[in-house]
């Protein structure tokens, strides 16, 4: 899409939760947010239900295909909970205890802990654990796949202690705002595209208020290529249509 | 998961706004609810760019794992609306012009219709249009994906006007809520889903309110299932740690 190439990324949640409705997403609405305003582009959001083979085969083909993937869900201590053996699949390694964990868990739960709790501490062989000054547990990575936990305060707060490390050229975002018909807009906003393969073309028809008819966006990492497709795209609409520019 | 066997389905929502969180998804949240409501078991929920080779893998593998698939999205007259053609791809029939749709499209925009509104009545061959007495347009169908457009009111309104056809065995859920610790009861977590392997077991920590710790969820489309799994989880459970169950 532009010269430097772009960081991409996926989101996967895990949880039957979602699926039946029980509980709506707020991870990967957040996830969206931040990884926009990072730079990075996200380029899928996988639901799953808690099934090791299904997040196996789904976390397998994200790794390969984007540069970060992000799951949620699925790390406590119950039947339901197979996100690490999934990721371990997904790698083809195996579950191991991991020492530094298996320390800070005991470490937290005191003597006499049960397997239960020890559980905490199992991970995909050759996982990495990264500490973040303001987590008080460490986040567990298994190659580019960052495992975080489905209750939005942790998955935030895990998610804004690494959020440095994946910070990319930031997305450069212009937006025309018409009153002209999309479906007449439709040849000249494939002439913008065609032209300017650097960025990104969107067209939003408008349903509600009255303003504007249609809201079109182009985006990329480089703000000169924004602002010349936005240039070309100008002199191609009726001036007296535009309501505004952004 | 059960004897009768059930109906699955996947939704596929196609669209740069959502990635980039220029807007946030609204119809996987509608339809999960009536998915739910119908009987259907959501398999997955998949957001993907507005890439036509990426909807044509994606509706590729769901369409042959689920009972039905519904896409969200690119179905207007811009270049960034490619769904038609992924869908086509998909099920590797080229895109046709519908002679049934061209006579809707020509009704409506009236002479001197242009070729971009005439796109309106493009489809994969051999797809099928659904009348439905409360739909102004047909809903457009090839084999078991329906295609639906991504603005919400629309989304919604053809969704309703065919919602009956997809009507399975309800769901059957009970709940109970436990003051007991989620590391303590996942072992007998683990018996209830070995010993009931017709019923989906969760189990979802509280951190917010004081109430209660842990709620289990039971689940099935067979109404038996659920009360005998209900009563041998409460006989496992500590009576005394039991808040309330539904």
């Amino acid at each position: 899409m532009d010269a430097m190439r772009e960081k991409t990324a996926a989101i996967i949640i895990i949880g039957n939760e979602i699926l039946t409705g029980k509980t709506a997403d707020e991870n990967a609405r957040y996830l969206i947010g931040e990884l926009h305003s990072l730079g990075v582009a996200l380029r899928r959001i996988v639901v799953i239900p808690d099934d090791a083979d299904e997040i196996a085969a789904t976390v397998r083909e994200c790794r390969a295909k984007y540069d970060f993937v992000f799951t949620s869900g699925g790390v406590g201590p119950t039947h339901d909970d197979v996100t690490i053996a999934g990721v371990a699949q997904a790698f083809d390694r195996p579950v191991m205890r991991h020492p530094e964990m298996a320390a800070i868990v005991s470490d937290y739960f005191g003597a006499g802990i049960d397997e239960s709790r020890m559980r905490l501490a199992d991970a995909p062989a050759g996982s990495e654990l990264i500490y973040a000054a303001t987590a008080r547990w460490p986040i567990l990575a298994t190659g580019n796949v960052y495992v975080l936990p489905g209750v939005p305060e942790i998955f935030r707060h895990k998610f804004a202690a690494i959020r440095e490390r994946f910070r990319a050229a930031p997305f450069h975002t212009a937006a025309v705002y018409t009153r002209e018909d999309e479906f007449d807009l439709a040849s000249r906003l494939r002439q913008v595209a065609a032209m300017h393969p650097a960025v990104a073309v969107g067209s939003y028809p408008n349903f509600e208020r009255g303003d504007y008819r249609v809201k079109i966006t182009i985006e990329a990492n480089e703000a000169e290529a924004v602002a010349r497709a936005k240039s070309f795209l100008i002199a191609l609409l009726d001036p007296f249509l535009v309501v505004r520019s952004e």
